[in-house]
């Protein structure tokens, strides 16, 4: 089957259940922009940035291929806490492939990560975090890996809100993607995650193609097997790490293009912030604030998931736009 | 200067001196698709499969978001011969940086490139060609080296026709992305040449903005300057070689979707083809066949550049189009 396919069933199965896929079509019916945006310096900004920006006749005026906005996605478009939720999707990867491997009932990090032992497994340090994504995201097809993925997002639910992770995704933010869209901005996702475990989801829940995806990446290697048909196999091999300073190097490689607007929540967004800021005629840059521990989390200086202290500092005294998510949005997730 | 400006400059430059530009605008006025093309088997079936993915209750239909459409650019789009133009690129920096390196008239390579010795130049080998990619396209900042590229478009000429490299493009391939955008196909270039080389100019030749361009890429390095203003600085150590076996790798990185129509020149391509074809649905596998020593270059099975054998012999096999350039092809280069 098509990686494609699955990508199709999914939608149809995220759109029957009711899923973000319809928050978004719902987003694209917009006929208010930013609805779930208080009014405030951080909606104002966003609208005369692009009402700038789009004015054939006006100074700032940006013609339309050169609209590019980048968007971190842990923390900034979807919840990363309590962990990463590539990490829960490599934890349940871990449970779901025990069976075939007897001998982690009793070899670490295998042994932490089956019996729910979190002490246990930050023990095993980074090494154990090295082969626990190892198991779970080499060794296989991209095909394969792709199945998995969508595997887990339509059966996985977050331990805070029993939703699934692909639900909990800001509605303030998805109706600033279709925003921008609408003003023929070309949106891309420039996140430090794994650009396979983003790409297979990410049209339905935000409307971004996975040519529009830049994350980080191990190698893959192209083989040929002995019935005639090739394959693209996933190496353990690190490939592109598309955090902090690496990511105006992502923007370089896969966009070629520096944006004019960008979006970030923590440190590892600052380089991909001040790139943004560094061009020449208008720009926007933007921080989301995790202010809002009722509805989600508040955190920031002192987190391990997505610290927000250089970037922090660093928006203050340039004066980007730092959005409270708490004062900021009426709500946070689709209802 | 931002690198979008000297684009833009570029673009107003060929408009007015009636360069390729001139030809893609035409292309995209044209009223009769792929009119530079006889009637024959080639066009027929181009015609064919794009009537058959895009026939909304046809069993071929593609969705537009997943019509993607690749294309080698060395051989494909553009002449290729004497030698690679990024070469010929290479050379001409040479001589244009050797006064601020007198001891190149003494060192190999360099000494011979100046003295315009190809008998001396061929002796140095890989290593020697190593070393002239390495000074001209490492330790600069990428706007500095998109700079250098459309100065060379600009001003360097092809020593057959005497005409500027970015003219050099084939008419009817023009004409052929121009077709497939028309019908909603998505349009990338997937070549071996190096991808900050390609992409300050591929959107006013081609009409392919640069986050649809791949290609092969050194290192990059993010820097912050002491006046606080960040560059990307490029790098001698090459990341990623996307010819052969790279090609389904750099599709699967940067795109991340299978096409559904491929057009290649060479063995280079090959993988590209075959990754293209195991897809499942309806697909185009396409091969320029250099076979007019008239108007252009004859060349496949023995050519040191741009070697058409096992692709060729797969193409037959496989029964992918084989396009003759001499009976395909009514014009080869704008006018």
């Amino acid at each position: 089957m098509r990686p494609v396919m699955d990508r199709r069933t999914v939608l149809a199965g995220m759109l029957a259940a009711g899923l973000p896929a319809s928050s978004i079509l719902s987003a694209r019916a917009q006929t208010t922009p930013l609805s779930s945006w208080h009014d405030g310096p951080a909606k104002t900004s966003i609208m005369d940035f692009v009402a700038r920006v789009t004015a054939p006749n006006g100074r700032d005026f940006v013609m339309a291929d050169e609209r590019v906005a980048v968007f971190d996605n842990d923390g900034t478009l979807w919840c990363e806490q309590p962990i990463y939720s590539q990490f829960a999707f490599a934890l349940d990867q871990v449970k779901l492939l025990a069976p075939a491997h007897p001998q982690w009932q009793t070899q670490e990090p295998f042994k932490s990560v089956l019996s729910n032992d979190a002490a246990g497994l930050a023990r095993t340090g980074e090494q154990g975090i090295f082969e626990i994504m190892t198991v779970t995201h080499a060794g296989m097809t991209t095909d394969e890996f792709d199945r998995s993925v969508l595997n887990w997002t339509s059966t996985a639910r977050h331990p805070r809100y029993h939703r699934a992770y692909t639900e909990l995704v800001f509605q303030p933010m998805l109706e600033l993607l279709e925003f921008l869209r609408q003003n023929d901005f070309k949106v891309f996702v420039v996140s430090g995650g794994g650009i396979d475990f983003m790409r297979p989801w990410m049209e339905a829940v935000y409307g971004i193609p996975p040519e529009r995806v830049v994350g980080s990446s191990g190698m893959t290697k192209y083989a040929m097997g002995a019935d005639g048909k090739p394959s693209l196999v996933k190496d353990a091999k690190i490939d592109f790490v598309d955090d902090g300073p690496g990511k105006p190097v992502g923007i370089h490689k896969f966009i070629g293009r520096r944006p004019i607007f960008a979006f970030g929540n923590s440190d590892g967004d600052l380089q991909m912030l001040q790139w943004t800021a560094a061009g020449s005629g208008a720009r926007f840059m933007g921080i989301v604030h995790h202010t809002d521990a009722d509805r989600e989390y508040a955190y920031d200086r002192k987190s391990s998931v997505g610290k927000l202290d250089k970037a922090w500092d660093e928006a203050v005294k340039e004066r980007w736009i730092v959005v409270d998510m708490k004062q900021d949005w009426k709500v946070i997730f689709p209802s």
